[in-house]
């Protein structure tokens, strides 16, 4: 099996950098924040999304070395998806992520809603000033669906009439969107054409919702160690996922009991064994796999280089997860 | 003593159009926030923020009706101040504001946290979509404002080292940063002279500072009726402004009682009375009195008009919050 971080290989200084102005933005000056940058921007995290944009500039720019202006992308990126975790994590009243504390849990909401709005705050800032405002507006249009998909996920919560297509809208807003337009913006400040920054929003696109429906298949297949809290956790909680929703539509059983909310003795695990029964991740992983697919035809339309290989084995390596 | 709605009359029919915008903009798409939104912008708020907005818009196209990117840009300043509000809410665990409950309060964090997310967001969408790079970073600046405000704020609690200097820097960037910021945002999309935007920048610097100390004054002078929370609750809470720090000058037993948190009984009671048989109170009314007269010569550079006077006027008003 692949490591995710050897297909970066062509990003991978790149990376270093970007990792070490973050801790440094966020550290240096407020102490407060200081050691929630080290937890946030520290061991850890897979930087995926920075790495893609990189990915996409490199793609891009062949044969010449990336801007400033790409880093700079990539710094937003990771700070925007980020901020978006830590604000997460205060509404869930989560306690743990990637298998250590959340930043709530081991600091306070107090420091976590502050974290979270400086680096919404310091993102908006390098936003403008990269002094393009193509690449301001997609990216405040990421910002926007973030806050759009934190409000779906709230009023959709035990909600069994979730459909599949309104799965996906609130998975665009919540993963795909930062891929998308960050990938996009990354192109922009190439200056690529109209139609190549529009395939590789589709890429990006095509890649978020891979993503997302797989994450959402390990809450069911992956063990609690891998996942670094309990098998099962977003239907406990109420979010209705991909395998859960096909699931659904076999066993009208399971129906009765999300809706109320687990609150029989053994309901949580009956309702994980049902899932699990039915063909509900087959056709998840289905799914998924058609977006992967979907994501690497978008890819055509960049010159072959070694970033852009990497951007295919990445959409590849997404369902590799699941083996 | 004037009302400072009736400042407001060159004004009064554009802020009603903005008051039911964002009423309509937050509270059609989502029930969740949708009583939230009745709750931020129904009565209560005085709007302030909007209205020299919409006034220093006027102000600077005398003959011409303002464009809609004016009113977006009151818009934007009023969605900023109150998600920071709700986040403030939330960091400092207030209960009541403006004599009513919180959103934290009323709803609970989760709601809270999401609903300034939304405004936050949603003000960084409006702002690219005014297509003006140079207000973008203007509005941009205020945002990044806002959360080193809160940082410092966070920080300096109970600290009895902080300076007048310090406290007025924290001013700035909690509650100037904006009103500078958007007034000048305001010609620039009046398309003014660099010369003039500079002057609206220093009447609203000027303006938020004598504003807020004048706010911070109002916490020890009215009465709990008036401030619609106890008296003293900013010392309290160990949030030290202008008259606690002159006060700290002249009586050295404050200082220690401020140090131990008002951990022994009678403390606050004792810190309140040295704070008011002292001469901080006059000593931050001279100060904010001398910042609104500065904000006043600015306005020189504007034609004289309906707007401009009540920009001079609501200079006055500031100080008369006091009497």
């Amino acid at each position: 099996m692949t490591s995710v971080t050897s297909l970066f290989a062509p990003v991978d200084a790149d990376l270093q950098v970007m990792t070490e102005n973050l801790k440094q933005l966020v550290g240096a000056q407020h102490p407060l924040l200081g050691a929630a940058a080290e937890h946030l921007f520290g061991a850890g995290g897979k930087r995926l999304r920075p790495a893609l944009v990189l990915l996409a500039a490199r793609a891009t720019m062949p044969g010449c070395d990336i801007t400033q202006r790409h880093r700079r992308l990539a710094e937003i990126a990771e700070m925007i998806h980020t901020a978006s975790l830590v604000h997460d994590d205060v509404v869930d009243e989560a306690e743990v992520r990637r298998k250590v504390p959340t930043v709530n849990a081991l600091f306070d909401n107090r420091v976590a809603v502050l974290a979270g709005d400086f680096l919404f705050a310091q993102s908006s800032w390098y936003l403008a000033n990269l002094d393009n405002l193509t690449v301001v507006k997609l990216l405040s249009e990421v910002i926007r669906d973030f806050a759009e998909g934190e409000i779906r996920q709230g009023l959709s919560q035990f909600d069994t009439t979730l459909t599949v297509e309104r799965y996906l809208e609130k998975s665009y807003y919540k993963t795909a969107s930062l891929i998308a337009n960050s990938v996009k913006a990354a192109g922009v400040l190439s200056s690529v054409s109209a139609k190549v920054a529009e395939e590789l929003y589709c890429y990006g696109r095509n890649f978020g919702l891979a993503f997302q429906i797989v994450d959402d298949i390990l809450d069911f297949t992956a063990t609690a160690e891998v996942l670094g809290k309990p098998v099962g956790s977003d239907l406990a909680s109420g979010h209705l996922t991909a395998p859960v929703l096909f699931a659904l539509e076999e066993n009208p059983q399971l129906n009765a009991v999300i809706e109320r909310r687990f609150s029989e003795s053994g309901d949580l695990e009956r309702a994980l064994a049902w899932v699990e029964r039915s063909k509900g991740v087959e056709r998840a992983r289905a799914l998924a796999s058609q977006f992967a697919r979907t994501a690497v035809l978008h890819l055509d339309a960049l010159p072959p280089s070694a970033s852009r290989q990497a951007l295919v084995e990445l959409a590849d390596y997404v369902l590799e997860r699941l083996y």
